[in-house]
């Protein structure tokens, strides 16, 4: 582990973005939603997807500009074509213009077609959060969970983000995948060589197995719900494919699933006056948090909570980082004659050294 | 067991209520929605009702008229106030004014404070699917599902419905809690002497049981979710708390709890035609029908299907009763000296007598 200060993070991925051909506003976008998710906690959202997204960029994988297309509208609804843009970029916009609608007629919805990687699906709720709306975005994921009922991998992993403002502490933020796990933490699991916890995971015969090699490319995920009500799990995931499959026309025939990305936000004061509902929220934050705890557990957290407190102390102390992740990045560097002597490794990690200038490249 | 046919039991529950005081038109509705629910056999929300409706008239605990007062709204937002009327007209009125809006607007979303049961909530999203709209209903129902890392009683079970149409067979209905297991259904399994399966119930110190004594009235229900999943549960019985509370003003402080009533629609025909809308749903459920069976499943069902059927099946068969249901509802009709001899009992079940005309009473 190495911890590395955010300042170094943004900075030298923004370079890498540029140096491969990103433009600068670009970069500074993109980088700036991959290192959040590193202050989040959730790093595998974070830099370590650099190297790819260059990769990508590179090859052509990404179409550069950020150029987006509204293929139908109505006041509250609208309907984009992404031509494989940046994610990151032409989710921006979506959501932009899905909060714009919003101000204007209380709430509004959009779903986007043809989009490179889009990150952490949270990132895009806390922008309605800066407006004191409610934000939900979601998009289909690899297509790793049966049906109830059945043993075949059928369903997306559906992750969706749903994000409510609070009075005080943390806004509440949901930023998890529908089916039991994504599969970026199941090739963790694997890596360490832990198993992955009962009822989640079934083999190519449909049998439970707590296995990690499976989940993914083979057998199966479990739809949520403890014994007996997975059928819940599996009707929630299939609301969550109508909206980011058929409802937007992102819905392929030939690979039966959903392509698409949907938003939406809700202005609150169209419907109460904000502060009314912020204390409503704050009631039931406290009123939750009263319960008698569980078994193990220490106290009780609302949705995005763990993630906001990572957040403060990362800020802080900055960001631990697998020596692997540090290299590969250094690596990309190197490959794109990219400076970085300005980045200084002291016993406390690496930060910026203090002659180190971030000039006009990057701002 | 009685068999009783829909007729006779749209006949005996309007002529209940009116005698008890309630409009024709009004009544005529409440007992169309409760044999609805008889007739896709979910018959906790049936005709079983009727003798509490009845009581709660008489006693005043439900205003007559269908009085509603619009207190808010925007092109797509309405917050009502239901004066504690009848759920069943409330709610239609309400989801008639979302609909309405949602032609108007691609989509529209209502908020009810203060009615009486609004009964079966899947009732409420049929009538957008009769408009090929997608349709979402939910009111918060009892306080029974500890939060994640809690032990005790914090959160809504949550009824929720979600419609949405397809080309052909079953339209997709969810209409369940959000919560392990309905009130109701724990009573039932209680007279039953039946237990509940494993990790839906926590006894009043927290730790796992099965005896369906718990999860209503003391212990509490676990959120939604196999092992180490709850968290999901818990942050979405959350969102659905949020939309029948704090953002339709209908949050009590002192309750501690959401009160309201949440209806949403959405017209598919401002997104995509219908027509290729419902092809692609076709498609993915026949692909998701296409997977392999589990051990003990017979077939792949979606949300809804299993009503569907037995709805077809109760249509031609007639409704199965308990007899102390039934019992109930002529001992009711006797009280109000309503005559039944209209009724005939042979060994297919009641039917209505051939010479009984159903008067101007009821249509």
């Amino acid at each position: 582990m190495i911890t590395v200060k955010k300042e170094v993070l943004t900075d030298l991925g923004s370079r890498l973005l540029m140096e491969a051909g990103v433009s600068a506003d670009e970069a500074a976008w993109v980088t700036d939603c991959l290192v959040r998710s590193n202050l989040q906690g959730v790093d595998s959202h974070g830099v370590q997807l650099l190297p790819w997204y260059v990769n990508d960029f590179v090859n052509k994988k990404i179409q550069p500009g950020a150029k987006i297309e509204i293929l139908k509208e109505t006041p509250v609804v609208t309907i984009i074509d992404g031509f494989n843009g940046f994610g990151y970029t032409v989710a921006r916009q979506a959501m932009d213009v899905t909060i714009q609608k919003a101000k204007k007629m209380s709430l509004a919805v959009t779903g986007v077609q043809r989009l490179h990687h889009i990150g952490r699906v949270g990132r895009w709720v806390e922008m309605a959060l800066e407006e004191d709306m409610i934000g939900i975005a979601s998009q289909p994921g690899g297509i790793f969970v049966a049906p109830w009922g059945g043993i075949d991998r059928k369903l997306p992993i559906n992750p969706v983000a749903i994000a409510i403002p609070t009075g005080s502490g943390s806004p509440f933020v949901i930023d998890f995948s529908l089916g039991p796990i994504a599969g970026g933490r199941i090739s963790i699991l694997q890596r360490r060589g832990m198993n992955v916890p009962e009822g989640w995971l079934i083999d190519e015969d449909g049998n439970p197995t707590q296995d990690p090699q499976y989940g993914v490319s083979k057998g199966a995920q479990l739809p949520l719900g403890q014994a007996g009500l997975g059928y819940k799990g599996y009707a929630l995931s299939m609301v969550l494919s109508v909206l980011t499959g058929p409802l937007i026309g992102a819905y392929s025939m030939t690979q039966h699933r959903p392509t698409g990305v949907f938003f939406g936000a809700i202005d609150i004061n169209a419907f109460m006056p904000i502060d009314e509902f912020k204390q409503g929220m704050d009631d039931m934050v406290a009123d939750i948090k009263s319960s008698r705890l569980g078994k193990g557990f220490s106290e009780i957290l609302i949705a995005g909570e763990p993630e906001y407190r990572v957040q403060q102390r990362r800020l802080a102390q900055g960001i631990p980082l697998d020596d692997s992740v540090w290299q590969e990045l250094i690596n990309a560097a190197q490959k794109l004659k990219i400076d970085t002597s300005g980045y200084q490794i002291t016993e406390g990690g690496v930060s910026l050294h203090p002659s180190y200038t971030l000039k006009d490249r990057y701002e």
